[in-house]
């Protein structure tokens, strides 16, 4: 039901990736579901509310026990789906995970990791949105699900960069200079990033706080040249212990079977179990997670 | 001797703003000037010592009283120029000219000032750099400085919006919250303006921290599609107590003579003046700033 222009749209992106082999469940109101052309042949599981962009999602969220993103992360708790994707409220969507699904053993903050289509294969930033205001360690465990994520997405061995405002080391905030030592015992972890060499692809992986990360999509989506080079419709929650992923509001039919698709190929890759291994190592999660590589190859 | 092609960019675009009616003073080795075919019949005052960029700032500036930015920012200080234009280290910059000419009465902390071709008039962002980590009443300071900038650069009653993740009320970090409420009684403030929002031009000035400030400029930078829509050459350095510029380090001669014909526009429009009444008028300080206008319009 989220989205500028649900159902229509999400459900004819539905409809889109299950002709594209992804076996989709569309969770709404019922009647106002069926209504839309692309609906017949697609399994709905009922939901009498939803929740708008305008509410406190996290009241919301608790309150309305039968709002629609509630209801569809309930189906992911018990298994019925193997990953969920909203184009509704993001701050819903991860309040209704985190009450319904929970985080990944060790994860102390989910982040919002979005895939940009930016160098040869695509960058992850981390956070793109979540965390306003947070400590060093936070950008620490972000960088090793945002890795995992680069992993499960078929990167064999993600290189990290931290967004700062030069390359040189001791530059930045206290955020970023606590952090940069910290990141400096992961794996992968190259140093500052600035965000040219960021938007030219310079590492698989760039970190940083949720407030800045934000800021930084949000200048890339409005000056983006050429619709290749916008962001990816969804952007994955790391750190909820199922695959969750929250497309953009304004997301055309064809951005919400990608998305879908997307959900479907992370699920497969192991996203969650990945994470848990990377974190479940500690401070030197990263060689951990490469000794473990194998299992999720 | 700033920047990637000193002293041969600095001294044609020196040239090429005194023949468009600027007065010139080249400040920095004698012979090294001397021996640029554009040189013919500029003022040079000798500095036989220079900063680079990989340098501590703050130390060799301190340390080396013969170095050219501190020469001519001596200069300045005497009332021998009216302003200074520098292609190098933006922190030997600010060194210096806090050093030698120091701040505005009434200034805690200086921010650059960086004036984006963007919109119908171009806006300023500020900081586009100077403070990494600041309190709620820098961003509040920093907004009366660029006001007043703004209108040394001819804006009457300039608009001011607070750099953040989401345009409603309350959104953002700690930082942009409180200072979201001390903006309130400043004139002009429209409230919180998204990366598009601000690079559409809604308001004429966009406050934010330096790193944030920073990250924004040079993803601005870095995406900008066409030449026109690059940032400009120079920024000032707000709050300092004379009229200082600086170039980018990879300025050509046309950026250097922009960068000084628009020193000796704000020198003209009484920039520190304007700062002054603006700060001394304390947190309603916007009313003030209007009814003194008059006197410098």
């Amino acid at each position: 039901m989220g989205g500028d222009d649900a159902p229509a749209v999400t459900v004819a992106g539905a409809r889109a990736a299950q002709e594209a082999g992804v076996r989709v469940v569309l969770v709404g109101d019922r009647e106002r579901i069926a209504a839309q052309p692309d609906a017949h042949g697609l399994r709905v599981v009922h939901a009498a509310e939803s929740i708008g962009m305008g509410e406190d999602a996290a009241l919301a969220v608790r309150q309305r026990r039968g709002a629609s993103v509630r209801v569809a992360a309930g189906l992911v708790a018990r298994g019925e789906a193997a990953g969920l994707v909203s184009a509704g409220s993001t701050g819903a969507t991860l309040a209704a995970a985190l009450l319904e699904v929970g985080r990944v053993r060790g994860v102390r903050r989910p982040v919002i990791g979005a895939l940009l289509p930016l160098g040869k294969r695509g960058i992850v930033l981390a956070d793109a949105g979540a965390g306003m205001d947070v400590q060093p360690e936070a950008l620490r465990e972000s960088a090793c699900m945002a890795r995992a994520y680069a992993r499960a997405l078929g990167v064999r061995r993600p290189t990290i960069g931290l967004l700062n405002v030069g390359a040189e080391p001791g530059k930045g905030n206290e955020l970023t200079r606590a952090a940069a030592e910290l990141l400096a015992s992961v794996e992968g972890f190259t140093g500052n990033v600035e965000p040219a060499a960021a938007l030219r692809g310079a590492v698989d992986v760039v970190v940083t706080d949720g407030f800045t990360g934000n800021v930084f999509l949000k200048t890339i989506e409005a000056l983006a040249p050429t619709p290749n080079a916008t962001p990816d419709s969804a952007a994955v929650l790391l750190g909820v212990a199922a695959v969750v992923l929250v497309a953009h509001g304004a997301a055309d039919a064809a951005q919400i079977a990608g998305a879908l698709r997307m959900a479907q190929e992370v699920a497969s890759a192991g996203l969650c179990e990945r994470i848990a291994v990377e974190l479940s190592a500690g401070p030197s999660a990263g060689r951990a997670g490469m000794g473990g590589e194998a299992a999720w190859a």
